[in-house]
């Protein structure tokens, strides 16, 4: 049995030969090779997997599940994997906390008073007096959750099924939307994406929250709705947003939200995955296909997720 | 028996004749009344103090007790008590956190990078393989010890005398300084203001810290020589620094900080304190008095803290 590692960057490949140096991996493959299990690729999905008979798996280290779950793409024989760990969730976990603190204390106004050489004193509402919404309560919005309400914010979160998580206010489908969204200070996406959740953050979200909140998101481009968020930062509805992902990656230079005020960017790196800290998570579902076994995390193709 | 309350801001008297609807409160006294038990003032100390026959306690709202323990300041029969609490400790904590999550996902880098029309995809190391130290393991710095570790730092700290807290590695004194200062990349001062710390972030102490590592002061201004902070960020010894305190406040306009592209300046507002949040322990604190009993936190004037 084989493994197709298909334009995979080098220390990546290095990092997963290392840690699995019984498996047998090749970069390139003729067409039909009944020998291929498993293939991996970074973003761009090789073409011929459907005419590979022994296929059981793909796994895409660069990109996420969304594209690929759509019908035609992955051929319905082959899992599609995912790499999940708890590394991931607490760099995000990180990132949204730093995020969440950052606006909570207006970081952005006071650059904005040092630029201006003003120095004055302030109060803050105590932590337990905001609260933080989180939308989706996966493997990353469930740890932010958490580790929100342990530095004392005041925590609700949203999913499509309802989660109990201890010390969080939890809200589950379309429905209960608007009575989640009514307290939020500070909301933050934690989203995938699929054609339910794609524009979400928009104009009809937006007004449900209080007037003056803050967006954070971390999922997905495709959740904003661009225009939106500019009228909503406009018009006050939204205080600021800190956003991690756009829809065009990178973004061209011309793209307004480098120049405004009330957008933080940051460059996809809320969570980052070095090779060694992938490593062990793609070799284990290499392994367990080899073994006929379904991948930890397996995407969904009905949900999309 | 009766509490002097001297140029106490409007709001924060009113919240504690709420707090304390029995005690006597009067905003001002006649030389030698004998009536007087305790003393509140905001920044300046009350002329005529020693001559008051009852004084058991001061209580400084507004400043400090680095000043108020220096001989001569406070007559030695009243205690000089503190305010502390909870609200202030979780503040604090959430300064710290904010600010180290800040410099080590390179908020400002970023930032100019944003300025620049720069996206660039970007890894970071996990917070386990960051050590951040902690100057001072009193109130506030055990507290901001105890959550960047549940955050996932690797945390150590320094005292004076030698601390015992789950998971934190920890140093007493001066000998042991430099082996403390040794592996931190960010190093946060949550020191008091005495004869022994004032000037201590200084050029013989940054030169001790891994080269490129981050500061943190909230202390007090005087604790760091502000030329050696400028010297050390020019040599790149120090990657940046954020100072809630400094040596003038509020800085005169052309103070050299404003401009600093290392340099985040917050307004002496790491901790606050609104007028219902101290009322509690400021009424406790005079009820103690007029029984007889020691203030909670009371300053020692050996120490000067
Ligand atoms: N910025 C970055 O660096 C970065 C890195 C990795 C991932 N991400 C993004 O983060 C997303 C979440 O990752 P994850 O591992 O936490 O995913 P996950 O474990 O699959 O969790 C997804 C969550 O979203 C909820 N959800 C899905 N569709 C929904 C809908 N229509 N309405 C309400 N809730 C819905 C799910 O509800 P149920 O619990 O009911 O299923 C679940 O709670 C990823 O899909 C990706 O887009 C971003
Ligand atoms: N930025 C703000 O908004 C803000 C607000 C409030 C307070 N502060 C500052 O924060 C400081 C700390 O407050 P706190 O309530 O935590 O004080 P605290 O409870 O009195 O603790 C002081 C800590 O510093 C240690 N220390 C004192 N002198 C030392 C020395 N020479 N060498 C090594 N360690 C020494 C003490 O050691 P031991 O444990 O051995 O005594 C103790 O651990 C205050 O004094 C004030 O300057 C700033």
């Amino acid at each position: 049995m084989a493994v197709l590692a298909h334009h995979i960057p080098e220390a990546y490949l290095a990092a997963i030969r290392r840690e699995g140096n019984d498996l047998n991996i090749t970069t390139s493959f003729e067409a039909g090779d009944p020998d291929i299990c498993s293939a991996l690729f970074w973003l761009d999905v090789p073409a011929g997997l459907s005419a590979l008979p022994s296929l059981r798996l793909v796994l895409s280290l660069g990109a996420g599940v969304e594209r690929l779950t759509k019908p035609g793409v992955i051929p319905a024989k082959a899992a599609i994997g995912r790499i999940s760990n708890d590394i991931q969730s607490e760099g995000m976990a990180d990132y949204v906390l730093l995020h969440v603190l950052r606006q909570h204390r207006q970081l952005a106004r006071l650059q904005d008073e040092q630029r201006r050489r003003v120095w004055e004193w302030r109060l803050w509402p105590r932590a337990r007096d905001v609260t933080v919404g989180v939308m989706g309560l996966g493997r990353l919005g469930s740890e932010a959750a958490r580790k929100l309400s342990a530095m004392g914010f005041s925590v609700r979160g949203w999913s499509r099924s309802l989660k109990r998580i201890d010390g969080i206010e939890t809200f589950a489908g379309t429905p209960e939307l608007p009575a989640f969204l009514s307290a939020c200070h500070h909301l933050v996406c934690l989203l995938p994406l699929t054609h339910e959740t794609e524009n979400i953050l928009a104009a009809p979200l937006f007004s449900h929250l209080p007037r003056g909140a803050f967006l954070i998101n971390a999922g997905r481009g495709a959740h904003l709705d661009e225009a939106a968020l500019l009228a909503a930062l406009d018009s006050g509805q939204l205080a600021g947003a800190t956003l991690d992902v756009l829809r065009q990656e990178p973004p061209t230079p011309d793209h307004p939200f480098f120049e405004h005020p009330g957008i933080l960017l940051t460059p996809h790196s809320a969570v980052c995955s070095t090779p060694e800290q992938i490593a062990p998570d793609v070799v284990e579902n290499l392994r367990r296909a080899e073994r006929g076994e379904p991948p930890l995390y397996a995407a969904d193709r009905a949900t999309g997720y």
